[in-house]
């Protein structure tokens, strides 16, 4: 939100913003300026102090957050409490109704919801997961039956909203919301953003197929603190995100190559995450050869302009009549939603098609 | 040879070879089987003792070298001293004949000349390089009026032959040569083997254009050591090969980033080249991250299966009536004729039209 | 093994070996010439076989290999089966007994032993490792007592051999066995060679305390292969050399920084083993910078000519009367006995001092 | 100057000062609150615009900054231009008189001269250099003799105080100036402030020595921006650095491996250099390891504190009557004065002692 008030204001570049190169640039998606936030968040920290924050741990210049605070105590407005129901039925019904209000003060076409909070760990199954009418019933039960990734995606798709995951997390990822979502033609998008490490995972993986050498291994260091890895300190959330990133290899290779992405906590990083990868590989005749890198970025500063990217994308997307999932959005993710290519590139002339055809 | 050898015997997988993959397997290609070799060359060493050497540095297997050594042999008979005239036209008539001669004796239905010699220095301009009649005149001379490369490339297109250039020399590169290659209608292609280091910028520059992210510098240490290595020690190959590394930056960006990629000579490092490269950007307002790379890889072993590849290709394209420069090929090099993307993504697909169009 | 036999020979440098350092060099040391060897296994491989896939993996050089093989195959008869009793006891007897014999036919001044076995789980405690009268009687009944390395130590001891641990195995680090030592009058030294990655700290983390500068988190990956690799797979053996390399950070600088250390087995890495390390570090008013290095060394390489230092430092620790722990071969070790500095150049000192004390 | 600020107000702690560790800490140095700042300069700045320039730059903290300023402004009337006679010696006398005039009137006991200049290319050899009397009388004429830090030096010298180089610049190296020192009962010190790659290089070099690992070849990239970063860009400067970096190498080694280091400009870099240094060594029976690093760090940040050091240790040495070279001080340089040890823990020992002499 600093960041779309910044570009707003004149203030900085679009560094990092998809939808402003001139390939994907077009008066079919909504401005910058267009788009009016909200949210609902488990913290109670109003966006001027966590601003602060980042600027204090160097992700943020802080001349900018100065610049940006009043428009930020004017958002905390709009950013309240994750409403509680007696029963997630009651819950959804919570979170729709503001996301109507929200929709109704502002006099906005459409609302997306994206959701950026915390990974969860993987859902436990339940059998109301499979179709609408059951999912509709069990959640006026006392029982929790959906993740809060899922009931957010529940209670957006009622509100006729669109819904992007930006986390690992179940999202819309169960028939009985895919229904929901056809049901209210709304569209759909995610999961797990890719920023770091496994987006150059997703150039390199292909660049090696390309060239018919043979990967036999690929193992990863992931190292960060913050928030995100202090949640990722714990394993259900670990062993979800690790999953999302591995997937990129096979589906880029073909195969499945020796070795693990491990990913930690260490708290001095803060929000700098490092990732080292070594790649091991043969050519011709046999040769061993070797590849290894090292990333260090900031995982809030890379994904912040997506997160706009994402919005715009998927309003211009509701607007032109799509519903169901988007898979021409993969090029963002690293779980993407669909059959789709995981190879960046092949990603990328799909995200170009989308847009061109939204024009 | 060693390898088209060990391949043809089924002692090895044509990993590294892209004319193998399953996208671009055609039998409108020449198969391995199909392939004679012979060459010029300036040292007089036999290939049998080449590839023990090679055996000892690490880069082909012992047991290999030893299976294949009688092939090597009956190789040598067609690997002879580059010949020489009294004139560059009498030694371009010496090549010619020979190469005219090795088609008839083998009964080839058309021959690839490949460049795989060491760099050269930048061509000194001379006014026949602009006009094939004053070229025909001026070679009559006393006075070296084109570098070896070009000489070698004069001499294939008199002789009706293909030509390819897996280095940094001018080859045919001149519109003297343009002019033959049509005249004589033989296609031709370069220049300088992608193999290692530009290999990974030419998916790590895409990567960050595509994410609008700010490349700000790219610095590069290439260190190497073996005949490569001290040849690029001196000043004038050394430079020709850094211009050449540097192009596809500045061709993916749009921009050329601060900093520079050396080239040195270390002794030690053998046959086995480690290249480091650092590269800082910024993303969405202004956050500064790094990421670097260090690979290792055996530069002969990354390009003997692409010789082979381009020999395949170049062949299918002489056959099917192409005459001129082969842009399409630009994924194999690091400086591609013709007005070519840069990204290896969209090489590869162009790459794949034309072995579609030659099917 | 086939190190000393390829040294005797002339056939190599003793590169590695420290002890044939000018400040270490000395008459007090027995000759590699003066050297018999013999030893335990669980595996039954001859040593040809051993050495030949080590030439295969890189490790031992071809030529060198073909060269020692007749050595090696006479060696093959002093290698025999780790022997099995129907108690501890017996089996501890019929060790040492087999160390006298191995002594007598050799007419030998002293043995070392030297375990290089796969590292252990760390030993379940039990009441009778407290006091040797206590351990006598236990390892008499059915159930077992002491690991193998402690087995091992036992017979060593009641054999009036000195022992060497380069593992991260219990060994001799009982009291029971520090009891039988100093009863039978012998030395003995351990624990867990310091080869590599760990070898680097001991001089690094050092450097970081000399100009006061606070290590705020020190991370590494450890991968490798091959049956080293394999073994370290299993949670138990994998815990206990984590806890063996982390020591030193905590010795030398004189606190524990943030993250940690992993080892993981990927395959294709066979006996070399990669590791990197990240350690960030804040300076003067807190600026934060950081230093990261991958290692990518052979640790059976480098582990041999130490072997065969440890047993020519032993041996004449043994003959200058010396009994109990030998803390000034810490030079050695990740986990050394006794309370010792953990900087690597304190170390050598208090090498250099034992040296020179003996002779 | 902006450190000994914040550490004199308790806003920091002297990380990164070596006199504040334990074994250095004596009554013996002065305080910090002892030190009173001056200086010239060829820049008109006033240090309170280059400390906001620092932290502009990461390199200091905003809020630090901030609380300074009243100070740095004081200091800033003691900071004037580097004053110009028509002759050398009347700079020169210029200089000692500023500097008497300094000692005077904060009725100090003694005042050290520390040079942080820009590096200068090696000096023109002068016959003058050569003894004492010629260069008093050379100095009086027309040309100039001596560069600007051995003008300084001479300066300093004249006036009673002693000198430290921080910089590979002459300084004092020049027999002349070493006769002024020792007539005039003076101490010196330097050259070349060891503070990043070199810093590791001396603590690895003696490793691979300790354990009788044969180094190859050690090659390095070092990339900074920066006023430091231009100045390297020119050739003389350049080569005089990378001079002074090699030494330790072949010091500590006993040999010089293959390969170089280099020092590279790249703007974006800034304050922070990245040193890239790969070491490829070979071990027992000749097997090729390799171990490469990656140095990020902020030389100003690392400089500051060994400079307040080195006033302390320098000033306690003037006290205590010691003249002429203090090669103790090695611990703090890439090229140190007299014949010393290069492994950074013998530098160490040495400083140790120094310091407990002083006591």
């Amino acid at each position: 939100m600093a960041g779309a008030v910044a570009l707003r204001a004149g203030l900085a570049e679009p560094t990092g913003c998809v939808t402003e190169l001139p390939q994907l640039h077009s008066p079919a998606l909504p401005g910058l300026a267009d788009l009016v936030f909200g949210g609902h968040d488990v913290i109670a920290t109003p966006l001027s102090k966590r601003a602060e924050a980042l600027a204090d741990a160097g992700v943020l210049p802080g001349r900018l957050v100065t610049a940006v605070q009043p428009d930020l105590a004017a958002l905390d407005a709009e950013v309240r409490p994750a409403p509680r129901g007696a029963t997630q039925a009651e819950t959804a019904a919570l979170i729709a109704a503001d996301l109507d209000d929200f929709r109704r003060r502002h006099e906005l076409g459409r609302v997306v919801m994206m959701n950026v909070a915390s990974t969860e760990a993987a859902a436990a199954p339940h059998e109301a997961h499979a179709a609408l009418d059951l999912l509709h019933k069990a959640l006026r039960g006392d029982a929790a039956v959906l993740p809060p990734s899922s009931l957010y995606a529940y209670a957006a798709f009622t509100a006729g909203c669109s819904y992007v995951d930006f986390t690992p997390s179940t999202g819309a990822r169960l028939p009985a919301l895919a229904q929901l979502a056809y049901e209210r033609g709304v569209p759909y998008a995610g999961h797990d953003g890719k920023t770091g490490e496994t987006l150059v995972k997703s150039v390199l993986a292909p660049m090696f197929a390309m060239r018919n050498l043979h990967v036999r291994s690929w193992s990863g260091a992931n190292l960060l603190g913050g928030g995100d890895g202090a949640n990722l300190a714990q394993p259900a959330p670990n062993a979800a995100k690790a999953a999302s990133k591995q997937r990129v290899l096979a589906e880029t290779l073909g195969y499945q190559p020796q070795g693990d992405t491990r990913i930690e906590y260490v708290a001095d990083l803060g929000e700098f995450k490092t990732a080292w990868d070594l790649v091991t590989f043969t050519g011709f005749l046999g040769t061993p050869m070797r590849l290894d890198f090292t990333w260090h970025g900031c995982d809030s500063a890379l994904a912040a302009p997506l997160v706009l990217d994402l919005v715009r994308l998927t309003a211009a997307a509701h607007r032109a009549g799509r519903t169901g999932p988007l898979p021409e959005l993969a090029f963002f993710f690293k779980d993407p939603l669909g059959d789709v290519p995981h190879g960046l590139a092949a990603q990328w002339d799909a995200l170009v098609g989308l847009v061109e055809g939204l024009a």
